[in-house]
């Protein structure tokens, strides 16, 4: 075992604060990674927060991890120390069902373990990436190309894999039209996705507050849904749209925007129930739909696809010291378009 | 103009009687058709008392036509005098528009023209198959393979067509697992074709009391909706599930049925509203969709492939003096599987 600093929830509440996690000693077929930058994703304030359900205290959240391989176990082939490389959401499962054998790992049947916040194999918590080190086996590291720069490669191992993976599931290329619904973490990386796989990209967001930036993004069009004229101009206009909005919304009047075969894909999970019509399917073959994260093969296969079409995510750096009020701007929706911490001053 | 014999709603609320429906002369395109069988079908109710919006009156219905052609116009190539042909539930649409030439014409851009109740390109109100005889654009008329009896070839111009579309689309068929939730007109259509197609098929029925039926159309399995247990047992079992059900059901526990990428998919359309979460179709990349008849092409698609597979309706056949009793017990859901009017004793 050893101990890395880190940055600490030590409860539902109060503030993170800093402290340590203990690290596993590196096993066979462990890599250890000295962590450069970790994302702030939305979800780990739900998660500290108990929203989606108890957790165990004190709780390092983080899984938007880049660094480089400080060390390998013995039976390690897939990465060598000095190599850059990211860790998501998951850092284990079976390997053995069906989901896993497909590739869909965050649907083994056993349940994958979670970056932090889960019971892994040795029993422990696992403790994500607002910390110093960590130590993950090797199937669930990811090699990062060069070419991304380091602190904005962070944020694709969930936000990136959390919009590249529905986007190419469902079509997105060249002349399939595509809505982003909300600008958000997800949503800046949705559009750069889209665009970058060849799709006509619509940003479909409250305001038209950030249409200069959605259109710098590489948006071709933007729409405010407060304007009721804009369902009536973009009615059966995509192909599909994602909806990246955590709340609950109107489900009937996005699925009218779609055309015939289009679907309507949730990568956000409101815990409110959404009320639909079927005949808001029917009228045009349409699917109300939802995609969760991707298998480690595809996360692999999205950072490729960004290093080879010059993606990266938008971040705005900070220090450790800067996490609460982070999270306190990431709660008011006031960044852009992700946070990433400089894991050097987390102690 | 000619006058043909038919049964009509005077009025949204009151019985069906004995009276005429004008047909247009046949036109260059046309095709007249002597009907011999004519399916009742859910929608002929809903339809009649007004459940989708108000409607013209005095109102014949119905869109499972079978018959013979009994008079071409000059131009017409596809049918000839003689030949056995149906109609469903379309009798236009515009050809032009990007849905028409995918073969959708169901989701005609102006609107498809139905088989009754809607307003024709002639301006008149469309009267259906509770009728002696219809006159029809020879596009929209099917052929009807000899070697489907032709009282059980009805239903397929609806029921069949509605439930053999999504099964195509969603990829039933060997290696499948399909679930069927409801076993009326529509339900046992899709197990006879689920079944026909290749696929592992279980009937989720309200009870056990079909059961025997259910068996004997072809299921693999049958199970009660009513039994709690059966949604554990089933958890995570289907990639296809067929909502052939006309009222609101509890979404999220069907959807927690499908395995990874499996897609629930409405066929009936409750007006009112259904509630479901997000999480239910995130955490497991699932889908609630809709599909609707189905075009031209993949109708006659349908009845060829009901042709080679021995596939028809179970039908109870009546007189037209039956009509009213038969639109009783099809509210009561007390018909295995169809009832069809022998359009001979229409008057």
């Amino acid at each position: 075992m050893s101990q890395v600093a880190a940055y600490l929830a030590p409860n539902a509440t109060d503030p993170l604060a800093p402290g340590i996690v203990e690290r596993r000693e590196v096993g066979p077929n462990d890599v250890r990674i000295e962590i450069q930058w970790s994302g702030i994703c939305h979800s780990d304030i739900h998660t500290v927060r108990g929203d989606w359900g108890p957790q165990h205290y004190p709780l390092a959240v983080g899984h938007e991890i880049v660094g480089v391989v400080a060390e390998v176990g013995a039976e390690v082939t897939k990465h060598q120390v000095g190599d850059r490389v990211g860790v998501g959401c998951m850092v284990n499962s079976c390997g053995e069902c069906e989901n896993c054998v497909a590739g869909d790992e965050q649907f083994c049947a056993k349940g994958s373990v979670g970056t932090y916040g889960s019971i892994d194999r040795d029993g422990t918590v696992t403790q994500g990436g607002y910390s110093r080190e960590i130590v993950v086996v090797e199937d669930f590291v990811l090699r990062v190309p060069e070419s991304i720069p380091i602190e904005r490669a962070a944020p694709l191992l969930c936000a990136g894999i959390t919009t590249y993976s529905p986007l190419k599931r469902w079509g997105a290329g060249s002349g399939k039209r595509v809505g982003v619904l909300g600008l958000g973490g997800l949503g800046h990386m949705a559009v750069k996705l889209a665009k970058a796989m060849g799709a006509e990209v619509t940003v479909l967001s409250q305001s038209l507050k950030k249409q200069d930036d959605g259109l710098r993004l590489g948006a071709d069009h933007f729409y405010a849904t407060s304007d009721p004229a804009t369902f009536k101009t973009l009615s059966k206009q995509f192909d599909l749209i994602i909806n990246t909005v955590s709340a609950p919304i109107d489900v009937d009047a996005y699925l009218r925007l779609l055309a015939v075969d289009g679907a309507l894909v949730n990568v956000g999970a409101p815990p409110e129930p959404m009320s639909l019509r079927a005949g808001s399917l029917i009228g045009g073959r349409r699917s109300f739909a939802g995609s969760q994260i991707g298998g480690i093969a595809e996360t692999q296969e999205m950072l490729d696809f960004c290093a080879e079409h010059g993606v990266a995510a938008d971040v705005e750096v900070i220090d450790a010291a800067q996490i609460n009020e982070a999270w306190v701007r990431v709660l008011a929706s006031d960044v852009r378009y992700r946070f990433v911490i400089d894991a050097s001053t987390l102690g």
